[in-house]
Protein backbone atom coordinates (compact mmCIF):
# COMPACT_ATOMS: atom_id res chain seq x y z
CA UNK A 1 0.00 0.00 0.00
CA UNK A 2 0.86 3.92 -0.59
CA UNK A 3 2.08 5.43 2.31
CA UNK A 4 0.88 8.23 3.60
CA UNK A 5 3.23 11.60 3.05
CA UNK A 6 3.16 14.83 4.70
CA UNK A 7 2.76 18.15 2.88
CA UNK A 8 6.81 19.11 2.93
CA UNK A 9 7.37 15.35 1.81
CA UNK A 10 4.79 15.82 -0.98
CA UNK A 11 5.74 19.35 -2.60
CA UNK A 12 9.62 17.11 -2.55
CA UNK A 13 8.57 14.13 -4.31
CA UNK A 14 6.33 15.90 -6.63
CA UNK A 15 9.33 18.54 -7.44
CA UNK A 16 11.16 14.96 -7.92
CA UNK A 17 8.73 13.40 -10.32
CA UNK A 18 8.65 16.42 -12.41
CA UNK A 19 12.64 16.59 -12.66
CA UNK A 20 13.22 12.79 -12.98
CA UNK A 21 10.47 12.09 -15.04
CA UNK A 22 11.81 15.00 -17.73
CA UNK A 23 15.11 13.33 -17.78
CA UNK A 24 13.48 10.00 -18.74
CA UNK A 25 10.43 11.40 -20.99
CA UNK A 26 13.35 12.91 -22.89
CA UNK A 27 15.27 9.99 -23.04
CA UNK A 28 13.26 7.66 -23.83
CA UNK A 29 10.50 9.22 -25.24
CA UNK A 30 6.49 9.34 -24.13
CA UNK A 31 6.05 5.90 -25.32
CA UNK A 32 8.74 4.29 -23.86
CA UNK A 33 8.91 5.74 -20.61
CA UNK A 34 6.75 3.45 -17.76
CA UNK A 35 5.68 4.70 -14.39
CA UNK A 36 7.60 1.50 -13.25
CA UNK A 37 10.64 3.58 -14.54
CA UNK A 38 9.92 6.36 -13.10
CA UNK A 39 9.12 5.41 -9.43
CA UNK A 40 12.00 3.71 -9.41
CA UNK A 41 14.45 6.54 -10.16
CA UNK A 42 12.61 8.86 -7.31
CA UNK A 43 12.44 6.44 -5.31
CA UNK A 44 8.58 5.89 -4.61
CA UNK A 45 6.13 2.93 -4.55
CA UNK A 46 3.94 2.80 -7.48
CA UNK A 47 1.17 3.11 -5.75
CA UNK A 48 2.18 6.30 -4.21
CA UNK A 49 2.62 7.89 -7.69
CA UNK A 50 -0.99 7.67 -8.64
CA UNK A 51 -1.47 9.87 -5.59
CA UNK A 52 -0.13 12.73 -7.64
CA UNK A 53 -1.03 12.11 -11.19
CA UNK A 54 -3.85 9.86 -12.67
CA UNK A 55 -1.99 8.52 -15.03
CA UNK A 56 2.18 8.91 -16.95
CA UNK A 57 0.19 10.57 -19.54
CA UNK A 58 -1.28 13.29 -17.07
CA UNK A 59 2.45 14.08 -15.64
CA UNK A 60 3.63 14.44 -19.42
CA UNK A 61 1.04 17.23 -19.18
CA UNK A 62 2.23 18.95 -16.76
CA UNK A 63 6.15 18.51 -17.69
CA UNK A 64 5.05 20.29 -20.95
CA UNK A 65 3.38 22.85 -19.15
CA UNK A 66 5.78 24.01 -17.03
CA UNK A 67 8.74 23.83 -19.99
CA UNK A 68 5.97 26.59 -21.84
CA UNK A 69 5.75 28.60 -18.94
CA UNK A 70 9.73 28.92 -18.67
CA UNK A 71 10.15 29.57 -22.42
CA UNK A 72 7.61 32.09 -21.84
CA UNK A 73 9.04 33.78 -19.31
CA UNK A 74 12.18 34.14 -21.27
CA UNK A 75 9.98 35.17 -24.05
CA UNK A 76 9.34 38.10 -22.53
CA UNK A 77 12.36 39.43 -21.47
CA UNK A 78 13.35 38.83 -25.30
CA UNK A 79 10.51 40.48 -26.68
CA UNK A 80 11.28 44.25 -24.01
CA UNK A 81 15.10 43.77 -25.37
CA UNK A 82 14.01 43.62 -29.38
CA UNK A 83 11.74 46.07 -28.59
CA UNK A 84 15.02 49.00 -27.54
CA UNK A 85 15.76 47.73 -31.01
CA UNK A 86 12.69 47.12 -33.42
CA UNK A 87 9.55 48.26 -34.23
CA UNK A 88 6.66 46.12 -32.35
CA UNK A 89 6.19 43.48 -35.51
CA UNK A 90 9.64 43.39 -35.89
CA UNK A 91 10.51 42.73 -32.37
CA UNK A 92 7.57 39.67 -31.98
CA UNK A 93 9.40 38.10 -35.56
CA UNK A 94 12.98 38.26 -33.85
CA UNK A 95 11.32 36.91 -30.52
CA UNK A 96 8.97 33.82 -31.49
CA UNK A 97 11.88 32.60 -33.94
CA UNK A 98 14.23 32.94 -30.11
CA UNK A 99 11.45 31.05 -28.37
CA UNK A 100 11.10 28.40 -31.25
CA UNK A 101 14.37 27.88 -31.25
CA UNK A 102 13.92 26.99 -27.40
CA UNK A 103 11.02 24.57 -28.52
CA UNK A 104 13.06 22.97 -31.12
CA UNK A 105 15.32 21.76 -28.05
CA UNK A 106 12.89 20.73 -26.10
CA UNK A 107 11.78 16.84 -27.56
CA UNK A 108 8.95 16.72 -25.35
CA UNK A 109 7.71 20.09 -27.51
CA UNK A 110 7.58 17.96 -30.47
CA UNK A 111 5.18 15.69 -29.66
CA UNK A 112 2.74 17.75 -31.09
CA UNK A 113 3.50 16.24 -34.07
CA UNK A 114 2.10 13.38 -32.90
CA UNK A 115 -1.83 13.90 -32.91
CA UNK A 116 -2.65 10.46 -31.38
CA UNK A 117 -0.27 11.23 -28.34
CA UNK A 118 -1.40 14.89 -28.00
CA UNK A 119 -5.12 12.88 -27.96
CA UNK A 120 -4.25 10.58 -25.30
CA UNK A 121 -2.22 12.95 -23.01
CA UNK A 122 -5.52 15.12 -23.39
CA UNK A 123 -7.66 12.81 -22.92
CA UNK A 124 -5.97 11.20 -19.21
CA UNK A 125 -5.05 14.58 -17.77
CA UNK A 126 -7.56 16.53 -15.34
CA UNK A 127 -9.90 19.30 -16.27
CA UNK A 128 -7.27 21.09 -13.95
CA UNK A 129 -4.71 20.55 -16.14
CA UNK A 130 -6.57 21.18 -19.21
CA UNK A 131 -7.74 24.99 -17.83
CA UNK A 132 -4.04 25.88 -17.29
CA UNK A 133 -2.75 24.85 -20.63
CA UNK A 134 -5.78 26.93 -22.66
CA UNK A 135 -5.33 29.70 -19.55
CA UNK A 136 -1.42 29.61 -20.47
CA UNK A 137 -1.80 30.16 -24.29
CA UNK A 138 -4.06 32.69 -23.77
CA UNK A 139 -1.93 34.59 -21.58
CA UNK A 140 0.71 34.53 -24.32
CA UNK A 141 -1.30 35.83 -26.63
CA UNK A 142 -2.57 38.81 -24.11
CA UNK A 143 1.12 39.37 -22.98
CA UNK A 144 2.03 40.17 -26.59
CA UNK A 145 -0.96 42.44 -27.17
CA UNK A 146 -0.36 44.09 -24.27
CA UNK A 147 3.00 45.18 -24.90
CA UNK A 148 1.84 45.80 -28.55
CA UNK A 149 -0.44 48.52 -26.47
CA UNK A 150 2.74 49.70 -24.46
CA UNK A 151 4.35 50.64 -27.99
CA UNK A 152 0.89 52.30 -29.66
CA UNK A 153 0.46 49.19 -31.76
CA UNK A 154 -3.02 47.15 -32.05
CA UNK A 155 -4.33 44.24 -33.14
CA UNK A 156 -6.11 44.00 -36.47
CA UNK A 157 -7.45 40.26 -36.22
CA UNK A 158 -9.20 38.53 -32.90
CA UNK A 159 -6.60 37.28 -30.66
CA UNK A 160 -7.67 33.82 -31.70
CA UNK A 161 -6.52 34.42 -35.01
CA UNK A 162 -3.58 35.80 -33.54
CA UNK A 163 -2.66 32.55 -31.45
CA UNK A 164 -3.28 30.26 -34.43
CA UNK A 165 -0.62 31.70 -36.31
CA UNK A 166 1.57 30.99 -34.05
CA UNK A 167 0.58 27.63 -33.76
CA UNK A 168 0.68 27.40 -37.51
CA UNK A 169 4.60 29.44 -37.34
CA UNK A 170 5.54 26.29 -34.60
CA UNK A 171 3.98 23.64 -37.09
CA UNK A 172 6.17 24.92 -39.97
CA UNK A 173 9.73 25.47 -38.04
CA UNK A 174 9.27 21.70 -36.59
CA UNK A 175 8.82 20.71 -40.01
CA UNK A 176 11.18 22.54 -41.72
CA UNK A 177 12.28 19.59 -43.33
CA UNK A 178 9.86 18.93 -45.15
CA UNK A 179 9.98 22.28 -46.72
CA UNK A 180 13.27 22.43 -48.03
CA UNK A 181 16.65 24.32 -47.87
CA UNK A 182 14.70 27.71 -47.68
CA UNK A 183 12.53 27.01 -45.69
CA UNK A 184 13.72 28.78 -42.77
CA UNK A 185 14.11 32.12 -45.11
CA UNK A 186 10.41 31.60 -46.09
CA UNK A 187 9.54 31.32 -42.65
CA UNK A 188 10.79 34.57 -41.46
CA UNK A 189 9.32 36.68 -44.21
CA UNK A 190 5.99 34.77 -43.04
CA UNK A 191 6.26 36.05 -39.69
CA UNK A 192 7.53 39.54 -40.64
CA UNK A 193 4.31 39.51 -43.03
CA UNK A 194 1.66 38.55 -40.75
CA UNK A 195 2.68 40.15 -37.66
CA UNK A 196 3.02 43.25 -40.01
CA UNK A 197 -0.62 42.97 -40.56
CA UNK A 198 -1.83 41.85 -37.54
CA UNK A 199 -0.23 44.58 -35.44
CA UNK A 200 -0.72 48.27 -36.74
CA UNK A 201 -0.09 51.65 -35.08
CA UNK A 202 -3.33 52.80 -32.97
CA UNK A 203 -5.00 53.55 -30.55
CA UNK A 204 -4.31 51.52 -27.22
CA UNK A 205 -8.03 52.53 -26.16
CA UNK A 206 -8.85 49.82 -28.81
CA UNK A 207 -7.14 47.01 -27.32
CA UNK A 208 -9.41 45.22 -24.52
CA UNK A 209 -7.04 41.93 -23.96
CA UNK A 210 -8.61 38.99 -22.76
CA UNK A 211 -11.94 40.16 -24.40
CA UNK A 212 -10.18 40.15 -27.71
CA UNK A 213 -10.96 36.01 -26.93
CA UNK A 214 -14.81 36.14 -27.00
CA UNK A 215 -14.66 36.16 -31.32
CA UNK B 1 8.59 -15.17 -66.54
CA UNK B 2 6.92 -12.32 -67.80
CA UNK B 3 5.70 -12.58 -71.35
CA UNK B 4 6.63 -9.65 -73.92
CA UNK B 5 4.08 -7.04 -74.87
CA UNK B 6 4.22 -4.73 -77.94
CA UNK B 7 3.95 -0.86 -77.55
CA UNK B 8 0.61 -0.23 -77.92
CA UNK B 9 0.18 -2.68 -74.88
CA UNK B 10 2.84 -1.14 -72.50
CA UNK B 11 0.54 1.88 -73.07
CA UNK B 12 -2.64 0.12 -72.03
CA UNK B 13 -0.76 -1.72 -69.17
CA UNK B 14 1.12 1.63 -68.04
CA UNK B 15 -2.38 3.20 -67.83
CA UNK B 16 -4.26 0.71 -66.02
CA UNK B 17 -1.19 0.39 -63.21
CA UNK B 18 -1.49 4.29 -62.72
CA UNK B 19 -5.40 3.93 -62.57
CA UNK B 20 -5.96 0.39 -60.71
CA UNK B 21 -3.34 1.68 -58.75
CA UNK B 22 -4.69 4.89 -57.66
CA UNK B 23 -7.95 3.12 -56.88
CA UNK B 24 -5.97 0.85 -54.70
CA UNK B 25 -3.75 3.05 -52.74
CA UNK B 26 -6.49 5.40 -52.21
CA UNK B 27 -9.01 2.68 -50.65
CA UNK B 28 -6.10 0.76 -48.46
CA UNK B 29 -3.21 3.19 -48.23
CA UNK B 30 0.65 3.15 -49.48
CA UNK B 31 1.17 0.20 -46.84
CA UNK B 32 -1.12 -2.30 -47.39
CA UNK B 33 -1.63 -2.11 -50.91
CA UNK B 34 0.66 -4.91 -52.25
CA UNK B 35 2.13 -4.95 -55.51
CA UNK B 36 -0.03 -8.82 -55.54
CA UNK B 37 -3.05 -6.71 -54.88
CA UNK B 38 -2.42 -4.35 -57.86
CA UNK B 39 -1.18 -6.93 -60.54
CA UNK B 40 -4.50 -9.05 -59.91
CA UNK B 41 -6.56 -5.88 -60.30
CA UNK B 42 -4.65 -5.28 -63.66
CA UNK B 43 -4.97 -8.85 -64.87
CA UNK B 44 -0.63 -8.59 -64.98
CA UNK B 45 2.05 -11.67 -64.01
CA UNK B 46 4.01 -10.56 -61.07
CA UNK B 47 6.86 -10.79 -63.30
CA UNK B 48 5.53 -8.02 -65.53
CA UNK B 49 4.93 -5.22 -62.91
CA UNK B 50 8.78 -5.49 -62.81
CA UNK B 51 9.04 -4.16 -66.60
CA UNK B 52 7.05 -1.09 -65.19
CA UNK B 53 8.30 0.09 -62.31
CA UNK B 54 11.24 -1.18 -60.08
CA UNK B 55 8.84 -0.59 -56.87
CA UNK B 56 5.93 0.01 -55.67
CA UNK B 57 7.11 2.85 -54.31
CA UNK B 58 7.94 4.24 -57.70
CA UNK B 59 4.57 3.90 -59.06
CA UNK B 60 3.12 5.79 -56.32
CA UNK B 61 5.29 8.61 -57.21
CA UNK B 62 4.31 8.22 -60.75
CA UNK B 63 0.72 8.31 -59.42
CA UNK B 64 1.56 11.04 -57.09
CA UNK B 65 3.37 13.33 -59.97
CA UNK B 66 0.49 12.95 -61.97
CA UNK B 67 -2.31 14.12 -59.60
CA UNK B 68 0.70 17.33 -59.52
CA UNK B 69 0.17 17.68 -63.03
CA UNK B 70 -3.70 17.77 -62.93
CA UNK B 71 -4.01 20.19 -60.07
CA UNK B 72 -1.34 22.46 -61.42
CA UNK B 73 -3.76 22.77 -64.99
CA UNK B 74 -6.40 23.45 -62.62
CA UNK B 75 -4.66 25.88 -60.62
CA UNK B 76 -3.14 28.15 -63.22
CA UNK B 77 -7.07 28.49 -64.85
CA UNK B 78 -8.62 29.36 -61.41
CA UNK B 79 -5.47 31.91 -61.10
CA UNK B 80 -6.46 33.86 -64.80
CA UNK B 81 -10.23 33.33 -63.57
CA UNK B 82 -9.45 35.22 -60.29
CA UNK B 83 -7.23 37.84 -61.81
CA UNK B 84 -10.57 39.30 -63.21
CA UNK B 85 -11.58 40.32 -60.26
CA UNK B 86 -8.75 40.72 -57.86
CA UNK B 87 -5.05 42.13 -58.09
CA UNK B 88 -2.21 39.54 -58.11
CA UNK B 89 -1.40 39.12 -54.51
CA UNK B 90 -4.93 38.89 -53.52
CA UNK B 91 -5.32 36.32 -56.75
CA UNK B 92 -2.77 33.87 -55.80
CA UNK B 93 -4.47 33.41 -52.28
CA UNK B 94 -7.80 32.41 -53.57
CA UNK B 95 -5.94 30.46 -55.93
CA UNK B 96 -3.56 28.49 -53.27
CA UNK B 97 -6.46 27.68 -51.29
CA UNK B 98 -8.41 26.09 -53.76
CA UNK B 99 -5.45 23.91 -54.86
CA UNK B 100 -5.07 23.49 -50.70
CA UNK B 101 -8.97 22.31 -51.39
CA UNK B 102 -8.17 19.99 -53.84
CA UNK B 103 -4.85 18.65 -52.41
CA UNK B 104 -6.99 17.63 -48.60
CA UNK B 105 -9.09 15.66 -50.90
CA UNK B 106 -6.14 13.82 -52.63
CA UNK B 107 -5.39 10.78 -49.61
CA UNK B 108 -1.89 10.12 -51.78
CA UNK B 109 -1.03 13.64 -51.47
CA UNK B 110 -1.22 13.51 -47.57
CA UNK B 111 1.79 11.07 -47.27
CA UNK B 112 4.21 14.27 -47.23
CA UNK B 113 3.05 14.31 -43.46
CA UNK B 114 4.88 10.47 -43.25
CA UNK B 115 8.61 11.38 -43.77
CA UNK B 116 9.27 7.81 -43.57
CA UNK B 117 7.39 7.06 -46.36
CA UNK B 118 8.49 10.08 -47.92
CA UNK B 119 11.98 8.87 -47.77
CA UNK B 120 11.00 5.49 -48.71
CA UNK B 121 9.55 6.41 -52.29
CA UNK B 122 12.29 9.00 -52.66
CA UNK B 123 14.98 6.51 -52.25
CA UNK B 124 12.99 3.51 -54.53
CA UNK B 125 12.29 5.91 -57.82
CA UNK B 126 14.23 6.87 -60.38
CA UNK B 127 16.21 9.62 -61.15
CA UNK B 128 13.87 10.65 -64.06
CA UNK B 129 11.40 10.54 -61.62
CA UNK B 130 12.93 12.86 -59.48
CA UNK B 131 14.26 14.90 -61.76
CA UNK B 132 10.31 15.61 -62.88
CA UNK B 133 9.14 16.02 -59.56
CA UNK B 134 11.91 19.25 -59.06
CA UNK B 135 11.07 20.53 -62.73
CA UNK B 136 7.36 20.06 -61.65
CA UNK B 137 7.92 22.16 -58.54
CA UNK B 138 9.86 24.83 -60.28
CA UNK B 139 6.99 25.09 -63.45
CA UNK B 140 4.56 25.51 -61.05
CA UNK B 141 6.98 28.52 -59.26
CA UNK B 142 7.98 29.75 -62.76
CA UNK B 143 4.11 29.88 -64.05
CA UNK B 144 3.51 31.96 -61.05
CA UNK B 145 6.25 34.58 -61.33
CA UNK B 146 5.21 34.75 -64.89
CA UNK B 147 2.11 35.08 -64.48
CA UNK B 148 2.39 37.99 -61.95
CA UNK B 149 4.87 39.33 -64.68
CA UNK B 150 2.06 39.66 -66.77
CA UNK B 151 -0.05 41.56 -64.37
CA UNK B 152 2.67 44.23 -63.93
CA UNK B 153 4.31 42.45 -60.33
CA UNK B 154 7.73 40.92 -59.46
CA UNK B 155 8.79 38.72 -57.23
CA UNK B 156 11.11 40.20 -54.32
CA UNK B 157 12.74 36.74 -52.88
CA UNK B 158 14.37 34.28 -54.29
CA UNK B 159 12.04 32.23 -56.30
CA UNK B 160 12.78 28.94 -53.41
CA UNK B 161 11.85 31.04 -50.98
CA UNK B 162 8.40 31.70 -52.86
CA UNK B 163 8.27 27.33 -53.07
CA UNK B 164 9.37 27.34 -49.60
CA UNK B 165 6.14 29.52 -48.77
CA UNK B 166 4.02 27.31 -50.83
CA UNK B 167 5.06 24.22 -49.21
CA UNK B 168 4.65 26.07 -45.65
CA UNK B 169 1.06 26.83 -46.11
CA UNK B 170 0.27 23.17 -47.52
CA UNK B 171 1.86 22.09 -43.88
CA UNK B 172 -0.36 23.80 -42.19
CA UNK B 173 -3.14 23.60 -44.13
CA UNK B 174 -3.04 19.62 -43.37
CA UNK B 175 -2.84 20.27 -39.80
CA UNK B 176 -5.45 22.32 -39.60
CA UNK B 177 -6.59 20.35 -36.95
CA UNK B 178 -3.91 20.89 -35.00
CA UNK B 179 -4.21 24.69 -35.12
CA UNK B 180 -7.43 25.17 -33.63
CA UNK B 181 -10.55 26.60 -35.07
CA UNK B 182 -9.20 29.95 -35.76
CA UNK B 183 -6.79 28.01 -37.92
CA UNK B 184 -8.49 28.51 -41.40
CA UNK B 185 -8.63 32.24 -40.56
CA UNK B 186 -4.96 32.61 -39.71
CA UNK B 187 -3.95 30.39 -42.67
CA UNK B 188 -5.68 33.25 -44.93
CA UNK B 189 -4.00 36.00 -43.35
CA UNK B 190 -1.47 34.33 -43.31
CA UNK B 191 -1.20 33.93 -47.12
CA UNK B 192 -2.87 37.49 -47.77
CA UNK B 193 0.51 39.21 -45.72
CA UNK B 194 2.93 36.75 -47.11
CA UNK B 195 1.66 37.05 -51.22
CA UNK B 196 1.44 40.59 -50.82
CA UNK B 197 5.15 41.38 -49.45
CA UNK B 198 6.56 37.96 -52.23
CA UNK B 199 4.51 40.28 -55.35
CA UNK B 200 4.67 43.92 -55.59
CA UNK B 201 3.80 46.34 -58.55
CA UNK B 202 7.24 46.56 -60.22
CA UNK B 203 9.44 46.65 -64.01
CA UNK B 204 8.62 43.23 -65.70
CA UNK B 205 11.93 43.13 -67.03
CA UNK B 206 13.27 42.20 -63.38
CA UNK B 207 12.08 38.71 -63.67
CA UNK B 208 14.39 36.20 -64.58
CA UNK B 209 12.17 33.26 -63.87
CA UNK B 210 13.80 30.23 -63.85
CA UNK B 211 17.19 31.84 -62.83
CA UNK B 212 15.62 32.82 -59.64
CA UNK B 213 16.10 28.97 -58.68
CA UNK B 214 19.92 29.66 -58.64
CA UNK B 215 19.66 31.85 -55.64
Amino acid sequence: MARHFSETEKQTIKRKLLHEGKVLLEKYGVKKTSVDKIVEKVGIAKGSFYNFYPSKESMVFDIVLDIETEIHKEEMNNLHTFLAEYEFPEAMKHTVLKSLGFMQNEPLLLIVNDPQLIQEIWSKSSEQQKERSTRQNQNRVTDFIQAAGQKGYRLTVPATVFEASLMSFFLIYINQNMVGESGHEALELMMKATFGKIFVKGCIGDIKGEKSFDH
